[in-house]
């Protein structure tokens, strides 16, 4: 009996059939020129390392919620997370990490109460249509590099719930949550909570280290004893760290005609493995090409 | 610092607030009559212990892809799946699992070349509208407790390719798998798969065994060494297992009225932790509910 992979690699795709080779999404990363990406400012990378020696990298989106980033910086900076763990794994949904019932004071900066930064004004925003319907928005899109939802009568953008997207936990309204209790998804992307919530970036490496966690056994993926929890050697922002040591980033231009052509394959995959182009994408998954610098 | 999950739980929800109580999903789910559920023949159960005692219960969906699941069946009683392995983990994308690259001959009754099971007529299917549009197909919807994307117009229904969503391995076209090679989504649903692979079933227990496996490191998420593959211990269906053992399983009635109302919430969320119910929502965000029985 033959192996049986779910996808030929790209490799393979090429050797097999006498037509030109048509791309995958792959293809049209590794064939991307440089003028394509644009670099992560280090300021908006935020570095967790967990004590079992794995790295999780977030990069941070303040043109969406600013002051819950602005939050994010400072608690970083201030050692807030010293002794922090994760302590929720909830399947199909999230891993969520901070303090949890802590009492432990806010470093100087922090916004104790910031406002609902769930949406932002759509003007100034230029949008990167999906071109495939929505079942959450009016319409969504890509801007400079982050996926969005939209509604041009309402006029308002928002970032939305895709695989590892990160929020920050909150109680009920009004509370807003203040940065630092903060989850990452790892399920399929949870809409419903787009809008609800604050979105204040998304993992771009290590994701796998937070989801193939055990899952916790307590309503809600809560763990159920503290033995349980993963603990988190640090948080730190890369600006802060030593510059040979910082990770660096570079995420794909949405405006691009690279990103135009990776999207456009996305909605119609028609290398060797499929004999039906879908004619259509859902947003979330058109994961923005984000990779290693250098 | 409070405490500040990102749900509040039912119990909790309807202690806060003065008015009536909001029903969340799982509210509707726990105060269902028993008539809206239906008991899943233990024909269509296919139970795969691994060897480290976790359990995976599958439900078969022999209505869509009757070959495909006539060969499982038979690959199950004929005891083919000795030694068989979980071999590939893709973060956000699949587990795949069986004997991978060997040369084992199939038990009789193994239809070697079943014909492409990826769509079914439509015609003689009652399908509750989802409602919301769909990325990926003209319709979606769900079709005696499953979710299903269609085409008026061309006449097909094929099921999707959703959270735990259950598919056969196959190699390129014209193969289309036996059945011996099969996946599980753990990820955001990868919908592009839809009509270009046999959808066999779903996981309704134990995804979590699956989705919490540490990733593979090779292309496409194969383990680098057979050290790292996790063995099973065995594949049955539980009409093959003596009575006292064989777990029971419902599935809610997708013509109901229950599940109506069910699917009207998932689409717009108004317990209390939520402020903006969204008004739509994606297939594969509406798992449909399925229950131990008993």
């Amino acid at each position: 009996m033959r192996l049986l992979p779910l996808f030929v690699t790209a490799a393979a795709t090429l050797l097999i059939g006498a037509g030109p080779a048509k791309l995958t999404p792959n293809d049209i990363v590794a064939k991307s020129p440089s003028s394509a990406w644009q670099a992560i400012d280090p300021d908006d990378l935020l570095v967790m390392d967990l004590a079992n020696g794995g790295r999780v990298v977030i990069q941070l989106a303040p043109a969406f919620a600013p002051v819950h980033v602005a939050n994010i910086r400072a608690l970083a900076r201030g050692s807030y997370w010293n002794g922090a763990t994760i302590y929720r794994l909830q399947d199909n949904y999230v891993a969520q990490w901070g303090l949890n019932d802590s009492d432990k004071g806010f470093p100087a900066g922090v916004v104790a109460k910031p406002s609902a930064e769930y949406t932002r004004p759509l003007k100034g925003l230029a949008i990167t249509r999906l071109g495939s319907p929505d079942p959450y928005a009016p319409g969504a899109g890509f801007v400079d590099g982050w996926p969005v939802a939209y509604s041009p009568k309402a006029g308002w953008a928002d970032l939305t719930h895709c695989y590892g997207t990160v929020g920050v936990g909150r109680d009920l309204s009004p509370d807003t949550g203040t940065g630092g209790e903060l989850y990452a998804v790892i399920g399929h992307g949870p809409r419903q909570l787009d809008r609800n919530i604050a979105i204040v970036g998304r993992v771009v490496e290590g994701i796998d280290r937070l989801s193939s966690l055990p899952r916790g056994t307590e309503a809600l993926g809560f763990y159920k004893d503290k033995a349980q929890y993963v603990p988190i050697a640090g948080i730190r922002l890369a600006s802060d760290m030593p510059a040979p040591d910082r990770p660096a980033f570079e995420v794909m231009n949405t405006a691009s005609a690279t990103f135009a052509k990776y999207l456009r394959v996305r909605a119609n995959r028609n290398d060797d493995f499929y004999i039906r182009p879908a004619g259509g994408v859902d947003l979330c998954n058109v994961q923005v090409p984000v990779r290693r610098k250098g």
